[in-house]
């Protein structure tokens, strides 16, 4: 790269900094925490040849990292407030790949309103490495935690499942689709991998009602399979179990098309990861206030199951049958 | 490595989280922003093969990790409130490299009152990466920023200068003692080198009086090389210039003596880098204000220069010649 380390934080990165990040200019950002509210923080690192594929489109790459640690903060109940950035290049790193990179988050941005605050940028004689920290702020004390929840609790999940892994199985000519629908759905489902949607609109929906943290008992995003999620939800709240009904999950047109094709396919949508989406787990008297948010942010939510005291996450299939996979999710090591 | 992901959080990073990390069992840190402050943030990541030497002890490792991003906040005038760690690790790592990382943490978390809040362990196939995002906080406006230096005020710094460049030589055999003191010159900038000195008393000392913000008009810390970063000073400050008195920098023992066998090493103290000093600018009328921070932390503070309106920064000997070094400092790229 022919550009110098200042002259690329410059080009590329002053113009993401809001006010907050004071131009990049100084060794650290300055801000003024909104009265009244608590701060909730994330980190989501992404590393080339293990979260994203080197032939993936760089401006989506940015965007998947920001929107994954916005799902993070959807998952809270929290608003964005900005974040910090990461980002360990390799020499041999096109100024255009930076490009696109810086333009991606410059189009997240401003979608979801937020500015870079500060980061780092490194020289790396690995893979490139991206690691987004991301503030938001809920109302005080209504942070939704993976604890709080009861067993009885209805299990509640936003949008559709299994897109993100789909997606990955397309991206890796793992799963091809026949028939006339057979392009849109390919391209729907790797779009669905190369950017979640943070639902980040039902937290603001809640907002009036004192945020979604006052209205579910708890939440988190899922991010690493259903199974594997619920899981850690089950075992912050206690040690709770969790019975899901495998023909309640909601599924995006591709999603059911693909498992139509093959039932294998379930697996993904149990178990896949990549889904960045709400699991909320709420008493069977907040089911009309879930649907007035989900009807209020245009954020799908279904309720997929309910929580027990038996201290097993199971998924049932529509005749009853226990048909968990034996691998719940993603892990690294 | 044997341990699962999921098992290394719990074993090595969970008991370093504090309150607000909730355990690190949840998908977010949640922490009370303390009421009528500003927060301050700042990232530094450190790359295997780049930042440190593969067999740099692994909880020195950490500690510099931790130390450098303290130091931003030592020089903005903040105190620390916590960090989120990133953490990607080679699937070669041994559990005993992670025990001693974490170790480190543990050491200086105890040392700077502060907590763990939260992150991300992912796998790498590169060199070990390691990022931390760090919070601090500040009297509502009284961060010190890079801005706000006018022409005629004079340069302080803390501590002494070169000794992490020169340590660095230590270590990779570049910088040999002769003579009685030889082990014990080099062990002292060996551990300079390591282990970085964030000024947090010089804050803390000044908390009383409003802060630094409030006695000295600008302020960054020292760690890609003394010319460079008073150029980043000088710049933020509406294009003020310096003239850096050689013979007024304050040098350790070991340090004067590796300069009195090769006066050379001159350019290790001015553009060395990995100092981890602050650098204020300040009026003369706060002179006696600034001797009593020094007193109060225990932390030395030294003038070593002027501030003008030249544009230029400008080392010279105490004869006044111009020996600023070409290379003011270090770069990435």
């Amino acid at each position: 790269m022919a550009l110098g380390e200042f002259d690329l934080i410059a080009r590329y990165f002053r113009p993401l900094a809001g006010s907050a990040g004071l131009g990049l200019a100084d060794d650290a950002a300055l801000l003024r925490p909104p009265a009244g509210r608590d701060l909730v923080l994330s980190l989501d690192t992404m590393v080339a040849g293990v979260h994203f594929l080197s032939e993936d489109p760089p401006d989506t790459i940015a965007r998947k990292l920001l929107r994954v640690n916005l799902s993070d903060l959807a998952a809270k109940g929290a608003r964005p407030l900005g974040y910090l950035l990461a980002l360990s290049l390799p020499r041999a790193t096109e100024e255009s790949w930076i490009a696109d990179f810086a333009a991606g988050l410059a189009a997240d941005q401003a979608r979801f309103a937020i500015a870079l605050l500060g980061g780092d940028t490194t020289a790396t004689p690995g893979p490139l490495t991206a690691s987004i920290t991301v503030l938001g702020d809920v109302a005080s004390g209504a942070m939704l935690r993976r604890a709080g929840a009861v067993a009885g609790d209805a299990i509640w999940v936003s949008g559709t499942l299994g897109d993100g892994a789909l997606g990955l199985a397309v991206a890796q000519g793992q799963l091809r689709f026949t028939g006339p629908e057979a392009e849109v759905h390919a391209a729907s489902l790797l779009a669905r991998y190369r950017l979640p949607q943070p639902r980040l609109a039902l937290a603001a929906a809640a907002e009036a009602a004192g945020g979604l943290g006052a209205i579910a008992h708890a939440g988190m995003d899922v991010s690493d399979g259903l199974i594997q999620d619920l899981g850690h939800l089950c075992v912050a709240s206690g040690g709770l179990g969790a019975e899901v009904e495998a023909a309640a999950l909601p599924l995006s047109a591709a999603a059911a098309a693909a498992l139509a094709e093959e039932p294998g396919r379930l697996a993904s949508v149990l178990a896949g990861g990549d889904d960045y989406e709400v699991l909320l787990a709420a008493p069977d008297s907040a089911a009309p206030e879930l649907a007035r948010l989900a009807a209020d942010s245009g954020v799908a939510l279904r309720r997929i199951g309910r929580l027990s005291a038996s201290g097993r996450v199971i998924a049932r299939d529509a005749g009853g049958r226990d048909i968990t996979p034996a691998r719940g999710g993603y892990r690294h090591f």
